[in-house]
């Protein structure tokens, strides 16, 4: 489907919505290929282009779409008109290329509104307090959407993407897991950390800070989304919400470092400073005669799993540990659910039905609401389908 | 050449004058084909799109290229800043599409200048005072360019061009034809106003207006150009500054029209309305018994002719003409030059040119520094050489 017609199905959708006397407010993105595009133009000047003109350039992609959309909707007879982010009153702060969303006047868009227009609004785009253009990052078109929705106590606001809402797992892996009518935002933000890949956690813990209700929701079809709200008291019956695997992640392990106090700390010190995201964090008690020594193992994202490594290597002399394994072929499953909270043995089912799969756990990590298990890669699809049978159906 | 390397070799004509110290500010206008691609999407979408839409969308082409251009310049070493027109203070009246600059608050050039920058500026766009993006039309990047060297105070404003400056006539015809060192604002305003589409008129006056001087130049070589200022007395000492001939204009008769008052006013009038833009007017005197009728002749542009029968058309039972005769096949030749002033007998020695080279006048309209007569177009080249001959060498 080409640009333009895909412009045209946005407007035939706000259409059937404005039918129905609502106010609306329609975030847009650049249209496909566009930013790629002027990315591809800049580096051709210069590898590494300076953040700030990357903003200006990237922010016309954004901008011609809202364009084309109002007009889109002026040919189906509808009063609508555009905003670029600046004009719309989105101020962020001055960290070009990802910054975050100061504050939002809707001063214009409350004006239009008012007079009948649908407001369409460039996503992914700011301006700091001095004017200076700013783009949010990846994710930022969404941002965009639940920050205006909470500046304009909207009653709903739909997030169209490429899947249907969130489903209990993986439909491709799991052919029975369901899409889920609703989901709490503590939920949503672990699977949004879990690799289920709907959403940016910063723009549901956005909605979740401003108690922003919002849909995800097919972009290709009419089909009802998956509403993410605050936690309700029927919400917790359900123990686990869904189950996840994430097949982006790689283990190191650092193998017997001298068991003394600062070490932990100096190791993810170095790696923060180098921009790894370091995930789960296991380190076993000490073993050993003479100085104790202990094992740390920790999962970073794939691309990262060189630099992490050299990080460490950095270290040795200064630490003192024997060596440095890594493991690439690794999952991490999880589940998810606020009914943790109120339901115990949750743990003991889920190594249960793992162990009855013959699938065997190499690191293991939870909180309120969730756990996660490192496994080999191998196993991971054959488990995550035995785990949606024990919880979900 | 693709734009990756014309926005370099601007950065490199610019690092030129920058080694010098001079403090710069660029206006660029947008990537070849940019604008035209986003027309198009528009115009797929709907055919006449919304103005105020259309400045949104086409003011993205020059917010590319400032972003590109200081990356550019960035490559080279050289602190460079862009800035969209509303970020540079131009601000416009709300006339969507063909904008006129009200004002330049050029705080921010200021600041960047005094910090070191290379300011560069998107052509052709603004904002009104109330935030919404304008675009100023066709030649509004010259415009923007000429309005910011007058609220800078810039010492110089180069306008780049595909021509090398202004000549004595068009080259390509006058194989003798020079190039102009310099020409005063009265002469570029009748050239441009005769076919040397050099730049456009109202860049010329808004120069003229504000006492900005202004090169025109090639933005294909380093050859000087030529310079446009307030007229000197040593330039009146060159009587013909250029030969132009415009092939781009058709002739209107109308015939025998009753010779009452108010005739004039009504065709000419509905012309207006119709937006038919008219620049030769003649009217013989009175001839015939009874009640006099007269011959009105007027031209108005080739694309305009259709529109502008039908107006007169639409006339004839109220105003009882006889008919309406047209001719596609002439040529304007005008001779311009601040000269003629202060010399007499011009129009005589063009009169006598055009005599013996056997070519018959059809019109003729004379202002302070202009000579311009109609005539077929099958005689104009000739014409033009014997008449350049004639007056300039």
């Amino acid at each position: 489907m080409g640009n333009v017609d895909r412009i045209k199905n946005v407007a035939a959708r706000v259409a059937k919505y404005h039918a129905q006397g609502d106010k609306i407010v329609v975030v847009v993105s650049a249209m496909s290929g566009v930013t790629d595009g002027l990315i591809k133009l800049a580096k051709d000047i210069m590898p590494l282009p300076s953040e700030r003109e990357m903003d200006v350039l990237l922010a016309t992609g954004e901008q011609q779409t809202i364009a084309l959309t109002a007009i889109a909707l002026h040919r189906l007879g509808i009063q609508a008109v555009s905003l670029t982010g600046a004009q719309a009153g989105i101020v962020t702060d001055g960290v070009h290329t990802k910054a975050k969303i100061h504050n939002i006047t809707p001063k214009k868009t409350h004006e239009f509104l008012a007079s009948g227009h649908v407001v369409i609004v460039a996503g992914f785009q700011g301006q700091t307090p001095e004017g200076q253009i700013t783009t949010l990052g990846r994710g930022g078109s969404d941002l965009t959407a639940i920050a205006l929705a909470a500046a304009l106590k909207a009653d709903l606001c739909q997030i169209y993407t490429d899947v249907d809402g969130v489903y209990t797992a993986d439909p491709r892996i799991v052919t029975n897991a369901t899409k889920l009518a609703e989901i709490s935002y503590d939920e949503m933000l672990e699977l949004a950390s879990l690799g289920a890949k709907v959403m940016q956690s910063r723009s549901v813990e956005f909605a979740k800070k401003f108690g922003v209700i919002f849909e995800v929701r097919s972009s290709l079809n009419d089909n009802p989304g998956t509403i993410v709200k605050e936690e309700t008291k029927n919400m917790e019956g359900v123990v686990v919400r869904g189950v996840s695997l994430d097949k982006n992640q790689a283990k190191v392990t650092v193998v017997k470092v001298p068991d003394k106090p600062g070490v932990a700390a100096r190791i993810f010190k170095a790696l923060g400073d180098a921009t790894v995201n370091v995930d789960m964090i296991v380190q076993n008690i000490s073993h050993g005669t003479g100085t104790p020594q202990t094992d740390i193992s920790f999962t970073v994202d794939k691309v990262d799993l060189l630099k992490a490594q050299n990080v460490i290597n950095s270290l040795k002399e200064e630490l003192g540990f024997h060596d440095v394994i890594t493991a690439e072929k690794i999952g991490k499953l999880s589940i998810v659910g606020v009914g943790m909270k109120s339901h115990t043995g949750v743990a003991g089912r889920l190594f249960e039905t793992l162990a009855r799969e013959g699938v065997n756990i190499d690191m293991i990590s939870t909180s309120e609401i969730k756990i996660s298990v490192v496994i080999d890669i191998s196993k991971g699809e054959t488990a995550m389908k035995a785990v949606h049978a024990t919880f979900v159906n």
